[in-house]
Parts: structure tokens; sequence; C-alpha cells
């Protein structure tokens, strides 16, 4: 495998950047939180570093610690927003590794019994039940 | 969902103890890595807290940081001794997460172009095969 390139015109760096919108969940000084648009579950969420870094290949120590700090804090404020009886936690590196935008993320998935993930569709979730999870999450976090 | 607790008979506990083998990866202070047994692809590996915690809900900060800075040591060395082209990250947490075992872990798994992840059939790899991934990846850590 090649050593690729950092994009900066990513669209997680321009989340970043505040060139696209994302429904926000939580920010500190080294990580930012927000839904992914496309769920393959309900109150399916991301959380990423401010530090430019393409995945776990070429990520800071300092910064991947930070984003584990912060997945922490999402995964137990989804299965209380959610009353969730788990969580996946998911983090793909490279195309062959499920990789699709190339900037570092986790993916945090809130999971019931019985319930399967849905698959990767590309299908945009509707705007408001983003919202509508979004401030579920968001008042877990607060609580 | 209610807060299990740690359950000290756990495999993973076993294996901390010397009480189970395991194809040992790597060790330091605070995380230990092994084969999966029942790997999802080539070169499929573990990496747990030497801390009991039952998963990422319970986990104390510190521990998570360190078994995350070894994942990326791991993640690094298995792109490293099977030329992969990517790398799946996952940890799972309770049943309805996909944990089987209760000692929080990190799933990381060599990607290759066109190869699926194998299911979760409970299939044990040969030991010869495991030993020789192993080995492999020793010596990617080591180099």
């Amino acid at each position: 495998m090649s050593k690729a390139a950092y994009d900066n015109d990513n669209v997680f760096a321009k989340i970043l950047r505040g060139e696209l919108p994302a429904h926000k969940l939580y920010e500190d000084d080294a990580t930012f939180a927000f839904m992914d648009i496309m769920p393959r579950g309900d109150g399916h969420c991301l959380v990423i570093p401010k530090q430019p870094s393409r995945n776990i290949l070429d990520v800071e120590a300092d910064s991947l610690a930070a984003v584990m700090a912060t997945t922490q804090k999402l995964a137990r404020a989804v299965v209380k927003a959610f009353s969730a009886d788990g969580v996946t936690v998911q983090q793909f590196n490279e195309p062959a590794g499920g990789q699709v935008v190339f900037h570092l993320h986790v993916h945090i998935i809130p999971r019931f019994e019985g319930v399967s993930l849905k698959p990767h569709t590309g299908q945009m979730e509707d705007p408001g039940v983003l919202a509508a999870n979004a401030e579920k999450i968001r008042a877990a976090l607060a609580a």
C-alpha cells in the first residue's frame, strides 16, 4: 500500500472549516462529532480529529487518543439517548478497509436486540430525522 | 441497558493470567495483543487492555488511550506484514453491539482489494496458520 497524501478538500475537512453543514453533536479542542447523513442505524454518528489525518495509519498519537475519548463520550450518550442495547464502533482505513472519506473518522452506531445494521446504500437520511436524533444525543451529552 | 459487571473468568482475562494460551504479538504495561482464533480475514488480531473493563462504556480513559496506541502499532504492522491494501478496525459493545467476549477488545483486520470479510462462523483457524501469521506480524513490529 503506498502512502497517500491528505486531501484538504475532503468533505470532513470542509465540515471542520464550516464550508459544509453538519448536525453537530460535540466539539472540543481536538475533536468534532456529528451525525452520519447515511446512517446504518438510528443515531449513527461520527467522531473526527481536528488535526488533518487520513486514517489510523498516519494519525498522531495524541489526536487518536482524543478521538477515542470523544468516541467514549458519544457511545455512552447514544446508549442513554436511544435506550440502546449496545454500540458498534467501526473505523475504516483505505478503500479496501471500507474507508470512503479520507479524513480519519470513527463510526458509533447504537444497536438494538434483533435489529441488523442497515447496508451502506449511499441513501441520505431525512434531515428532520437527523436533526431530531442529534437533539436527543446533545441532550444526553448535557445530562 | 443495565450495567453489567466484569466477569473475571472471561477467556481474555484467562489469557492475561496465562491460564489459556494465545498467539502473542505484543505486550506493554497497559495492553496485550494476540491473534483472533476465529479470524474474519488472514492476520485478524486483537488488542485488549490489561486493566479489567467490559467494553467502551466502562473502560478508564487512560486504558482506552493505551489500547488505541497499540491498535495503531498493530494496524501499521499488519499492513507491512501482509502487504495489505487497508485495515478494518471494529470494537463491539454488549451482545446487541456484536460483543461475544466481555473484556474490552479491538479487532484489527488486514484487508485486500476484492476480498470480503469472512462471516463470523465460530470456526477455529488452523493453529499452524495462526502461528505463521503471528510470526509475520511480530517480524513487522520488530522491523
